[in-house]
């Protein structure tokens, strides 16, 4: 199976049905695929053949939805750029992978020559944007000027992307997936029926470079249907894009979901199209649950729960499920095509509710991290991913997340490695030592909470920090709070203890601390 | 992915639920994988190893159910032998196959000495029914007590079974299909949301060696649930195993359905519980599906379509399109996992509309046949099955199934697609079920000629027949010739054998019988 097969299929089925909505502009699948097969042979004379990456640096729009196809359709591989990260770290993913064409859209243009600059093995920059093309560009148009290639039907165990996520050791790396990997998680969680509404109409809010939306966009391509998609999450755009284009289902991180229920729009909107909403990130808290509840009567809920690396979706918990006041805290069940396990430190399979990490196989486990075999072998052990969460599973498979073991925050729907940012706050002079952890916080989830030491004589402010962080590292990964000790706690390896520093902040909270 | 996988994750979430129900023995989903590992290792005990065939010659019962599990776990491939074939016919398939061990129930005890004599191949047989084990057999029970084994998690590109069709044709050709293939298609299926009730008490009383019931328990295993099975169709049997096991879905071949909605005990019986019909092998008559509207009032209908070689599903119709009085003629559209298309017999697709071959593509698409490259070259072109059936597409992708290629009837020069014919003649009162053939005419080539079973109590006359069916369907595709007859001769999956009815009138004919 090809990630373009359902291109095909709903050309077959829908031809004159919307495959995308995006602002006035509306194309019908037939036209998508026109439209990819043109792309596609403008990519091809651009030199991208099969297996070479394309990158995309873009919010969300149609252009990002054939743009995936074409890529696809030629015979590539896509790279599509986090558009949090600074340029330097855009560039190393570009560097890392031999990405040579990149596809930019008018808000990230501007970035392109510190892009460049730092990553010589780009030849071609696209220009994806709606306003004029900035010098030294494709513009996108030209590339349909081509003619059409017919689809190479890549698929199977070929790769179809490499999904650059957070370094705990400073560097992203490159997850390689499958176009078999991709379908398996998609196809898996639709046939749980616990994923979309077949046929309906899908919201794209969440970024489409994250795979949490991707993983919904196959979904959607699959069972058939449109997408309306709008540039980012705002909760008057969302709210607009329901009510003028019957959106029948979106997926959300909870901030988003929360930030939708609390917007004062919300009670006006019409909103009756609206059936479904699917989140991932974290458990929905149960102030947010009500809130739903109240702003969004008679919608349901589905939580995914994975990583990059599965492609995403691990374990599903269903809409019946979130009645339940405890099953709602857990990140529900292996989804038909996954299978998951709490093992300890040797790999062995823990009692059910001890704490152990959460290992996961099948066929949605990716290839590996691009040119990592090492970090790649220390992941994917014996074909079970180890997850780096901590996690307990109850006598009926559900599974509880307690925490992270490989120290990330999920803050606002983005993973931060506490390492990363330790590792950028410590170039800073006044700062001897510290220690980053997450904490709850109402409209992020986690935030990002620095712990730091002082040098002797010195003094340090948040602002002071943030700009120094932020030099350094993308915004969202900078702390948003400080906290100045004398000494951190450590143990007799001189590890730092981080459960205590966590232990003040979450306590009262519904996660367990590690 | 392997078959066995959802096993594994239903002890994991469902340990305590009810995997199987036969007759009073309820088994659950943990005892079910206590019992399968044990199986396995008395399998391998036989040395049944990777890839090696065990064959099953059994009506449908929770051991077959268990059979199939244990023959994955233990590495092996299963022969589900077609229980309507003779001796010979079986025997041809153990040999050809090299299937060395046979296990066999009560009822087909007594063919094994007929079977054993022209298959020296077999080794062991094992007796897997219910009363004493006869002379020369090897107790179920016994295979048992040689402990337990670890799952081998065969999967993927490996060879799952060998399912031997189309003995009509000459020898039986024994169709290769690996786990990918199997899960393909029911993943496919069920993420299309038109095929089972997820969670669901699904019965099996088609037959379970064949691929329509597998996929159905292929499916109800990913999904969760349980298996309600009768050893075979009858209309009563069915009708108390859904009151009494409170049975969600099923599914059937129309000629069973009509058999169930004729039958007098239909309206006693507590079927509030039953919400699912899954049918396939051809498109359900007007008359019947009426009937089962009044006698199954809030049941919905979805129709698969496929054959052996596509594990076995390439479209499927969903329950709203069973209000459509043309779509409700079709076979659906290709579900989420299949690519077809109709083409000529160049291999080129047919402008919509256009009658021509069903061709179909996907990671269901079987291996090819047993030892028979050639004819599996002919089968799979560039990766598409020719399925040998005619049909049509319409502008959205409803395939039309006109009649097997070589099933047509030509008639003065005119061709006439059995299906349709038999489509108006069900809707006459007096016809309980019909068959439509071609059989030698002097005047026109080939006569249309009709087979059918009456209702009780009533009669029927040739123009009758014709008076109702030229108010519905043009002169020439009228019957010219009846026949009146207790029971149509069918398969072991249902579908009438139109060959049996044709053989009596092309007896001296120098054309040969299809």
């Amino acid at each position: 199976m090809h990630l373009t097969q359902s291109l095909h299929r709903n050309v077959q089925q829908d031809g004159d049905g919307v495959a995308t909505i995006f602002g006035d502009r509306v194309t019908t699948w037939a036209e998508c695929a026109e439209r990819v097969a043109r792309v596609a042979a403008g990519l091809r004379a651009l030199g991208v053949g099969a297996g070479d990456r394309v990158a995309i640096l873009s919010l969300n729009s149609d252009r990002y939805h054939e743009l995936l196809l074409a890529i696809w359709w030629a015979g590539g591989v896509v790279n599509p750029c986090n558009v949090r990260w600074s340029p330097a770290e855009i560039a190393y993913s570009l560097e890392d992978s031999g990405t040579t064409v990149l596809c930019v859209d008018d808000t990230f243009a501007a970035t392109v020559p510190a892009i460049q600059a730092a990553a010589p093995v780009l030849s071609t920059v696209v220009h994806v944007g709606e306003g004029p093309t900035p010098d030294g560009m494709r513009t996108y148009g030209s590339l349909l000027d081509e003619g059409t290639v017919e689809d190479t039907r890549r698929g199977g165990d070929d790769l179809a992307g490499i999904f650059y996520t957070g370094g705990t050791t400073g560097f992203p790396k490159g997850v390689m997936l499958s176009h078999r990997n991709m379908l398996a998680s998609s196809l898996g969680a639709a046939a749980s029926g616990n994923f979309l509404v077949p046929g309906g109409r899908l919201l794209h809010a969440a970024p489409m470079f994250h795979l949490a939306d991707l993983a919904a966009w196959v979904g959607r391509n699959l069972t058939g249907g449109g997408h309306v998609i709008v540039p980012m999450f705002t909760p008057d755009g969302v709210l607009e894009a329901i009510s003028k284009h019957r959106v029948t289902d979106a997926l959300l991180v909870p901030t988003m979901i929360q930030m939708l229920v609390d917007a004062p729009g919300v009670a006006e909107a019409d909103l009756s199209s609206f059936q479904k909403l699917v989140y991932g990130g974290s458990p929905i808290s149960e102030g947010v649950l009500d809130r739903v509840r109240k702003a969004l009567p008679g919608i349901v809920l589905s939580q995914a729960y994975g990583m990059t690396e599965l492609s995403p979706v691990a374990t599903l918990l269903g809409p019946e499920e979130h009645d339940d006041p405890v099953l709602r805290r857990s990140a529900g069940r292996a989804a038909p095509h996954a299978m998951v396990k709490i093992v300890d430190v040797d790999g062995k399979e823990v009692p059910r509710g001890e704490v152990g990490e959460i290992v996961v196989s099948g066929d949605h486990v990716m290839q590996g991290y691009w040119n990592k075999p090492a970090e790649t072998a220390a992941a994917v052990v014996d074909g079970w991913m180890h997850t780096g969460d901590g996690g307990r599973m109850d006598d009926n498979g559900y599974v509880f997340v307690v925490d992270r073991i490989k120290d990330m925050i999920v803050s606002g729907g983005e993973n931060v490695y506490s390492a990363e940012v330790e590792s950028a706050l410590t170039t800073h002079p006044s700062i001897a030592a510290c220690a980053v952890i997450g904490v709850p916080d109402e409209e992020w989830g986690e935030r990002v909470h620095a712990v730091v030491v002082l040098q002797p004589g010195t003094a340090l402010e948040l602002e002071d920090l943030r700009t120094h962080s932020k030099a350094r590292i993308a915004g969202y990964k900078c702390p948003r709070s400080l906290e100045v000790v004398d000494a951190l706690p450590v143990s007799g390896a001189g590890k730092v203890l981080k459960r205590e520093l966590r232990e003040r902040h979450w306590q009262g909270s519904d996660r367990a601390v590690n």
